[in-house]
């Protein structure tokens, strides 16, 4: 992102050791996950940006005699990268020279053999050699099909995400391994590091700019007389749409160094109850006019930032939900705080738009209608926690907060803004201003 | 993407009967698929720009008496969007009166039901449902757990993609049915209809004006006397790095109605060979600038755009391999029409390289190395017909020809283009000049 020098980042690093607990307390002997580039959780713990195409990551804990391994097991063009990224990464010393300590005492390599082999293949015969269930020989082909007879004596388990491949999972388990699930990566993604802190603030800075850029916008049209029947915004000699508006917003991420704003979702009136609508409409007076901000940053972290704006609006049931949205978000951040069950915060927040006016148990589709107040946020838009789950929450859980109302009749406000759970509260990543009128901020 | 109007487009819609044929020929009972919106599989087959948690489709082919049938299980806050995106995108006449025919005779219907239960047990009570298997009650919960005793006369065999999720694949299983694997998709993905077509030569269009912007910004560029030992490019009055570059291209981008750019990829000199680096290099005379551009347009079809530049050349390396690649690259393009094995284009291309006198037979990271000559494109950057394959090519093949040569000690250069096999050839989707010394375009 612009901000900031890439030389004084702390580097983004993942610990292993509660992937390592979770085999040990399942009293499994290995983990294994695969998938490609779009796999949230590979990208977590290998923080390789690796191919579209499947690739595998197995780990093994250590005993008193050795360490803990984790192997990497890469397409060979993608060698050099998941080099560093994976392994050179999570030295403690980055020298370069590849003999430093591993952060977390886990010990990293990339392995491109049999690179046309499937990942979990390729992922079975690192487990296998890793536990030493056969002398791993000098060539490559000694990890071939005729080794799965050296494993009968005891099976291994080997815990997998959930979601990881069917093809992959069938392959671990007709190499002679058993699969059990685990949610242990789920739980590790949930409490972010300072590192991880530090890039979600980046990219909700980018969101930031991007915001300032929607509201400039917005601020600079005017309602153009052109059509007889419906007035629209107009905005430098043509009518504003929301598209127009989107590819605005994502000219100023992209310049900030954003590459994948997928998920800049502009909605206006009722359409915006809709909000993964990604059309092309016309924003018109007096409607809502509702700016969701969720860019993907370079190292894989999301920004997540709304705001809802009505030009040339009438104050009436747009103005009475800003304020109890405002209200509401305020009374959420107010309940976040270590220990906290994360459903109080939707609770609580629920309650203070009841307090406004705004039915509780209203129904999607119907008047006053009211959103889940946020989820959490990290290498994923929504992962843990849910605010409608009932974890505690913990320090370095980051969330969206995002309260909101809809009305099919007269359209939807929501606010949302990205915050960490502190040790003793909440810190907003990117303050961004508020107010329902639209003012230039570039 | 910016040229064209939405109402002349053709219509984006997936002929589902490859599916059904495939569940017929393979003597199963139904097809399923799930992912979340990230599965270039379902997105291709549903249209449905989902949630990023998993949804699912099932398919059952009809018989005398019925339709064949697709049911999307979908979250319910995307009811709409996938009512409009599956349902209604699929009618011959898009009246939005929801009685039109479907354009393949495969009936489609969006279900919310049991919306918080995995997406491979809503698709298991799909399946089980439009089999008859169950008489489907009035009420949400009549395709409860109980239902499952219901299947026992024949276990239904479901076709899914090999890659299907782990869990859902065990939630299907236990739901009574046998499951084996198809590559159905993988094969109708292969061959774009004209509306794909259009697709891919639109974000092929912005791709260009990227390309356009990146040779823009380097030929406006002026070697720097800054630095005493090595000197680097400067524009607008800063040094001029990858980091640079690509914000610059994906701000074009952008504003063309990309809304992920995360695969443009710039490298220099010897780094160019790692072409997924996405790190901040000075870029410097003399040097190979390697500029792929591959976005991802709103539809989901990806566009592949390569040059190479050098600013201040000296014509060494890199002038013979400008010249033996473009070489190459005409000769992979008069090899291209229907059946003519994928892999010799490929071959054909690599014996012009190696008549420039490049070694066809050099490992990567050694001088000549020469490149894979290309890949299949559409939702995925990489998808069939890989240029390595013996598939026979086929009109609605559409390709990323990119012959290139690496040397360590020099640099790379790299020649891509997206071009569609037609009925007699092959027709390149959008032209960009040649040429390695930038020349301004805009």
């Amino acid at each position: 992102m612009s901000d900031g020098d890439a030389s004084t980042r702390r580097p983004l690093r993942t610990d292993l050791t509660p992937i390592v607990d979770a085999v040990a307390a399942a009293d499994a002997d290995a983990f294994v996950a695969v998938g490609d580039r779009f796999d949230a959780d590979l990208r977590y713990l290998t923080r390789f940006a690796g191919p579209d195409r499947a690739y595998a990551l197995a780990v093994v804990p250590g005993d008193d005699d050795a360490t803990a391994r984790a192997v990497c097991c890469a397409p060979s063009l993608f060698r050099a990268q998941a080099e560093r990224e994976f392994v050179a990464s999570a030295h403690d010393r980055d020298d370069g020279d590849g003999d430093g300590e591993f952060h977390d005492g886990v010990a990293r390599e990339v392995r491109t053999e049999r690179a046309g082999d499937h990942a979990g293949e390729r992922a079975a015969a690192a487990v296998r050699d890793l536990l030493g269930g056969e002398e791993r020989g000098g060539d490559e082909d000694s990890d071939g099909e005729g080794d799965r007879d050296g494993l009968d004596d005891g099976d291994p388990t080997i815990l997998v995400p959930p979601s990881i491949p069917h093809d992959a999972a069938v392959y671990l388990e007709r190499a002679g391994n058993g699969l059990a699930s685990t949610d242990a990566v789920t739980t590790a993604r949930a409490r972010k590091t300072d590192a991880e802190i530090d890039r979600l603030r980046r990219v909700q800075r980018a969101a930031v700019a991007g915001m300032a850029r929607a509201e400039t916008v917005l601020a600079a049209s005017e309602v153009g007389g052109d059509e007889r029947e419906r007035p629209t915004l107009r905005w430098e000699g043509a009518p504003l749409t929301t598209e127009r508006l989107r590819r605005a917003v994502n000219a100023t991420l992209a310049a900030r160094g954003v590459r994948d704003a997928s998920d800049t979702a502009i909605g206006v009136g009722p359409s915006a109850a809709d909000r993964h609508d990604a059309g092309d409409d016309p924003i018109r007076p007096g409607e809502t006019v509702l700016v969701d901000v969720s860019p993907r940053g370079p190292d894989g972290y999301r920004g997540d930032l709304t705001r809802t704006f009505v030009v040339d609006g009438d104050g009436g049931w747009e103005r009475r939900a800003y304020l109890a949205v405002e209200s509401a978000r305020a009374v959420a951040l107010g309940e976040i705080k270590p220990g906290v069950p994360a459903k109080t915060v939707h609770g609580e927040a629920v309650a203070e738009l009841a307090a406004y006016g705004f039915d509780p148990n209203a129904e999607e589709g119907e008047a006053g209608f009211i959103r889940g107040a946020g989820h959490g946020v990290g290498v994923s838009l929504h992962e843990s926690p849910s605010l409608s789950s009932g974890t505690e929450l913990r320090p370095g859980h980051v969330i969206a907060v995002e309260p909101g109302v809809s009305d099919p009749s007269a359209g939807e406000v929501r606010l949302g803004d990205l915050v960490v759970v502190t040790e003793d509260g909440s810190e907003v990543l990117a303050e961004y201003p508020f107010g329902i009128a639209p003012t230039a901020r570039e």
